[in-house]
């Protein structure tokens, strides 16, 4: 044996009496931080092992949760992209980009549970690094550092989260956000109703079926928690408790509100009543009458906001999108006001399902947003406020969606846009081929061929039905004598002989025909 | 004083110590490894204060390197993409993407010296993860994990170097490379060419003035190094040494290979004779009689697929763009045949005015690349080959001329595609301008409005002048009663009134007009 592989061997008995310990623990239900520990030093082992085994035993894959997108995907994508992107320039946007890691200290603090899945980078020298954990923190910060008071922008980006991947369910570490929002100090409601009409054009284009934008108000929540007598820190524990509504059952709500978040049963059972109600304006009206809401001062400015709201929608004609839904929660911390979530009504949550494997389940929400006036004066030396609206659309379900239903379909997308092919008829004709691709180049014409020298006719054909290039030129001893080309329509099969100055122009015109 | 600030206050007097310590010995010139080792130690402490002071004093930028992109910039950047992609699809090439970190081992041993700029993940446990160092090891990976014998793909996307930003020259440690690569067993040069042609077609469109395209081959370099009398297993060295001939003269690159490299100085100044050469195929046909470089396989090699490529660029009509450039090296291992570099003359590199501190220096290289018949097989448990040729487009330099030429010309460029703004005349109007914004956008008509319920006439036309928006809709009082809307024309200020019904037909007539 040599020395590395003494070496190795030593490392898989230390991993095997570490896998042990940590197997122990676990069984005796040890402290976490105990069992963190020992995983760490497991881990770290095998990571030596991993450098050492790593010319002889490589794992051919991507990083857990992530993926690639093959060129199928990516037409998928791209399509779902130039939707959403018609949208937000039709109301308007600019775009910008970020960075797609932060100074830590940057991340710090806006996400409250959910700091732990932040991805650091590691500490080689010179500053603390973060992987961006969505677009709207990076927003706030660009605000607050070019000290910008208006703005309406979009951003398209990938976002990252040490997330426990259910990859089946369109869930992934590395994922793709589609963000709008408005920025600036503006009157009440009229660009979160803007933001409410935007979402339901989004989803209308996207064509995903039947869906219902839900909406509450965190004002409203507040209130709520007040009035059934939750002491005021314990709001957003209560608050990020409700959130799970969609995706479990009330009585585990309740058992995490008075178990985990230590609130007291009778307010708990009190918000149970509350959390129930759905409606439009006329539970606006009832609420509002209210005896435990209405004295309030919070619930009531966040409902008066809320008939405001509900007023703009129906001047923008989407009343019967909309429901003001108690339920909803919004699990991050820096909401402020209204709040929004559209759910997929074919996709709507079941929790029973969920047992099953249904992978349909839960790819309910595919957008969700709200306000957020706090966040840019958290970013300024004097805390100066920008107040912003906005909304994310969760296009990684929309994407998935739409893989399966292509899949469904059986259609073929095309990955190309290969308008014209150079086929040869015989053999040495490569340079032949070499000048007609020029000329067709330089007019414009989306062109390939065979990258051999002397490819077989039947090959050339072949690729031209199976990536459904419209039409082929095709060239032969007799052509080039001639002063011709062979101008073939791949669908039709049908032929026509064309003079060789005469191509370009044929060819365009018959493209134009054929769109 | 409170306890953490004697914390501090002790930091702040270890930050000093160790910043004396760090001074001393940069100025006895002590040894690289010893000055790391005690400015990492500074840097730690520095990270604690870091930590402790984030409250009180908060750092706004963005990481070192990075930097965000404005509306204006997106749009240039926008621009230069689509023209990129134009030139790619006209190839037939389809689009791919992988994720922005891959598992460390699968970056390890793929770019030489250039190792140590790699961007790693934290180990929160789990895989050890790094960021993309290009675009190309991720793909030969995607080929090797997917069993791809063939594919022509492009890949826009940002990569990650920890390099030493020199921002004001278009160079980040996070910025987009956009790649177009032919994977494929085929006969020689014939995609080799067509990836040269790319290059060209693409500095056509982006129009950045006068180009060259450099050309060589690693092979007929190895030829020459051994012709020189250089051994083996120095080749990559001396090759690496070569490839800085571009930013510096040929005393400093003699140097390094006498010095760091440990090359006989008689080899040294054999290769200094090669490395003048420039020409076309009278240079190729000279090195074929050349005894030295006739006597080795390799150069001959080389040479002999030259002379092929060179004959398919003259079909391609582009002989007068590129030269064979024996000074052409390029820094990456994984080249094993053709190698190309395209530079802008109006930026060629001129070493004098680097110390002048002119910023226009060394943006001259704007893309890249060349043929890496190996990658693939380092990623297949067989060890089984893709032969694959490509080529980089330095889309940061292109954007850095865009910008500075936009500036210039002091032109402004849109960054929404707003076609209407709905105006109100008095107060009072806010669901009035909704109903008409409502109706347009379900026309699919780009319309904006004042997020204010009263805002000043004059603002909102201002607004329109700001933005380029092309027709203005007025309401006002009379206009609501006769069933009216007031169209102007920002541009000429020309006004006429409108019925209500007929508003979306005449704005899309306008603005079919306008275009």
């Amino acid at each position: 044996m040599e020395e590395n592989d003494v070496n190795r061997s030593a490392i898989q008995e230390q991993i095997k009496l570490q896998g042990e310990v940590v197997r122990k623990l676990k069984a005796d239900k040890a402290e976490k931080d105990k069992i963190s520990e020992e995983v760490a030093k497991l881990l770290e082992l095998k990571a030596k092992l991993g450098d050492d085994s790593q010319k002889t035993k490589f794992v051919l894959k991507c990083p857990k949760g992530t993926r690639d997108y093959n060129p199928q995907q990516m037409a998928i994508r791209e399509g779902v992209f130039n939707t959403i992107i018609k949208c937000f320039k039709r109301h308007g946007a600019e775009t910008i980009d970020t960075p797609v890691f932060e100074l830590k200290e940057t991340l710090t603090g806006k996400y409250g549970e959910d700091s732990k899945l932040i991805y650091d980078l590691k500490d080689q020298g010179g500053e603390l690094l973060s992987l961006r954990y969505d677009l709207t923190v990076p927003f706030a910060r660009y605000l607050a550092m070019n000290k910008i008071q208006n703005v309406k922008r979009y951003h398209i980006a990938k976002v990252y989260r040490r997330d426990n991947p259910a990859m089946t369910r369109g869930r992934f570490r590395e994922f793709y956000q589609c963000d709008f929002d408005i920025a600036g100090q503006y009157d009440a409601m009229i660009p979160d109703a803007e933001c409410v009409k935007l979402v339901s054009e989004i989803l209308n284009q996207l064509d995903l079926g039947e869906y219902i934008i839900k909406i509450n108000h965190r004002k409203v929540l507040d209130g709520m928690f007040a009035a059934c007598g939750v002491p005021d820190d314990k709001f957003r524990g209560a608050c990020s408790a409700v959130d799970k509504l969609d995706k479990t059952f009330w009585d585990d709500v309740r058992a995490e509100m008075i178990q985990e978040k230590g609130i007291d049963p009778i307010a708990v059972d009190k918000i149970g009543k509350y959390v129930e109600l759905k409606g439009r304006t006329e539970l606006i009206d009832k609420l509002l009458e209210d005896e435990a809401m209405k004295a309030q001062k919070s619930a009531v400015e966040g409902l008066e906001d809320l008939r405001v709201l509900f007023k703009y929608l129906e001047l923008y004609g989407i009343t019967d999108k909309v429901v003001f839904d108690l339920s909803l929660a919004r699990g991050l911390d820096y909401y402020t006001g209204v709040i929004y979530e559209a759910i997929l009504q074919g996709f709507a949550h079941n929790p029973k399902a969920g047992a099953d494997g249904d992978e349909s389940v839960s790819v309910g929400s595919v957008a969700g947003g709200g306000r957020y006036d706090g966040l840019v004066g958290m970013f300024d030396s004097k805390g100066k406020k920008v107040p912003c609206v906005g909304v994310s659309i969760g296009v990684e379900r929309v994407f998935a969606i739409m893989e399966s239903r292509a899949l469904a379909s059986n259609t073929k997308t095309r990955t190309t846009e290969t308008e014209v092919y150079v086929v040869s008829a015989q053999k040495n004709l490569v340079e032949e081929r070499m000048k007609i691709c020029k000329e067709l180049w330089d007019a414009d014409i989306k062109t390939e061929q065979s990258y051999k020298r002397n490819p077989k006719a039947l090959d050339q054909f072949q690729y031209c039905e199976t990536n459904s290039i419209p039409i082929a030129i095709i060239i032969g001893g007799s052509e080039i004598e001639m002063g011709v080309v062979t101008l073939r329509i791949v669908g039709s099969r049908e032929e026509r002989t064309v003079q060789r100055e005469k191509m370009v122009e044929e060819i365009k015109s018959v493209l134009a025909n054929l769109n």
